[in-house]
């Protein structure tokens, strides 16, 4: 299979899980409710939380192109690999449901942050995983050669990216707000000139 | 990254987008409706809000398509101006639902206009934003050399466009049907044969 | 505008609505369904619209293509015709949604009936609006010359095939299983073998 | 019509079905959820059966381009049978929420876990369908000739990968939980890298 379908059917997903966010801000209802402006005011954890996942997802799309773009030919494995972030990726609108909906309520907000910050971390950890499998047991399947060097770092900046949303799970016992805080954290540190920059010099090395 | 794979996304997001509006018109319940001609008449701002807004993200589209044809590269600046601008695409069909649940409700009306209207500035704010940026810091990526004032005037045709939203933003408070009927006239505006003429002869120039 | 992007728009927004016409088969409330077996057998015109809209829609995508394969390029009025189609194609959620819902009641059937035979006419008068923008407006646009009897003689197919859908809307009138039985009844006919033929003889000549 | 634009078509709606599959995990409901963690844990189902679903989903989209892959040109007859295949594809958001909410519940669900396996079932018999159409009754149209003996081999394990969703539909008499535990049993054995050295092994023969 050539990676051009397989980009074609990733990009339906990334964009399509990136516009469902959208169905999880809800429209309050007009019969029951007094004071719309509250009610809209009320909702922002919904607004952080759909910022939030969708640059996320943006970075991740991005981060996706540049991992395939080194592949000639695209075997069962790596389709496999594929898959399962996929599936993890169309999960989040779910997840960023949840934290919506649970961050305004005292009851079961740690939890809901928990599982916020873990479908992020589960989602990198599968992005990882498929880096491995291309960098390190394709390695013949790659436009060009790369020196294994070179592909333990690229390795390596993808793992030291998995931390912030390994903290982001476990501070949720502390507070929801320290997750959504993290996430956005991230988001905002990759979408940010300094990320374009090391990337660019990385690339040109 | 080629501009083809950044189309691929963004056309994903917009076709998305655009075609998400139609689960904001609902289908009367059945069992409490006891004259469905009554009830479909009755929710005329959803149809009249779906129409709109499905003429104005198409519009956008298009110009989203003569911007980045523009281009013969694209880097983490343009990716993030992009992403951007895709996340206020994707969140009409939540401001195009609250114009279309409040507008036939007497509480609510105008800040619910007003949120429709704003969504539209936003919108196209970072729409000029984006173009800005390709136009005026990234001049060395263009397919084709352009002088200054050309970009000038491109650029400020999009500053221009901006008005009306601003306006019609700003005048929800007189009414939320004089914001609809100004969104409506600027996207029966733009895709008059008029527009078309008008940008035709600007590109053969 | 290069035909290729306008055909990657409207794949997207013709498989989206395809797809999302599922959304309006419900899932029987669990809690309060005491037969399964019968609940899934009441709601048989949810699956009987879905199946006429999905071919249907399936059918005027590859009609569309048959069109837009025509043009060497793509102009404002082309697009905007192509918008104009696409808004009533995305609008079909909503009417199969109508149908499948007022069919089951006594109430309101025959009017949910004519929106729903309404909303395949209109879409076919878009359809044929903008064949005729391309066939007799924009003639220096087509790859291909084609004489002035042939391409009367394709606009003539498309006007005809207008006729069921005036029938199957009046005559809700008389029974909302009439609508339904017209429409399935064109959209078998277009995925016949007979029509495939007819099709492959008039393009060989 | 090239096989290009229907691989956009049919990517288009392979990858929105898989990814609708979410919007059946419902977020519990934060005003009568007690306890979140009991909550979520409640609903696992919905959880098995959406990564069953969208593994399997993702395993077809894989064959469907292997199928694709070896038409040089596409009729209309292909087309149709494309129509039906993804027609049932775009089912499966409703039959995967349908098994989700009553595997939970003691009513229903041995009728509930017959349409999921009989949903996998009729989408594999359309899909066996196409394969056959292709192979025998178009081969004229196949970019590289075929023996017979090979194109009854890839028809035949068509086939053959129909029994497991055969048996998982009939043992819904048994246990919902036999037909769950069947379908992932297939969706794993296909993602196994043992499937991908058969394919492999095959494909060079």
């Amino acid at each position: 299979m050539s990676p051009a379908r397989l980009e074609a059917f990733s990009d339906g997903v990334f964009s399509i899980a990136v516009t469902l966010l959208v169905l999880r801000i809800h429209v309050p209802d007009p019969t029951s409710t007094a004071n719309l402006a509250e009610a809209l005011g009320a909702q922002w954890p919904s607004y952080a939380a759909y910022a939030v996942s969708f640059l996320t997802i943006g970075i991740i799309w991005i981060n996706h192109h540049a991992m395939v773009r080194r592949l000639q030919t695209v075997d069962h494995g790596v389709m496999i690999w594929n898959l399962t972030l996929l599936l993890f990726v169309a999960l989040l609108p779910f997840t960023t449901g949840l934290m919506a909906a649970y961050l305004r309520e005292g009851e079961g907000d740690h939890l809901a942050a928990a599982v916020y910050g873990g479908s992020f971390l589960v989602m990198s950890l599968a992005f990882a995983g498929m880096n491995r499998h291309i960098l390190f047991r394709k390695t013949y399947r790659l436009k060009e050669p790369m020196d294994p060097q070179r592909r333990r770092m690229i390795l390596g900046r993808g793992v030291v990216g998995l931390l912030p949303y390994l903290l982001a799970t476990v501070l949720a016992v502390v507070s929801p707000y320290v997750t959504l805080a993290l996430c956005a954290a991230v988001a905002v540190f990759y979408a940010s000139p300094l990320a374009g920059a090391a990337e660019a010099s990385s690339a040109s090395r």
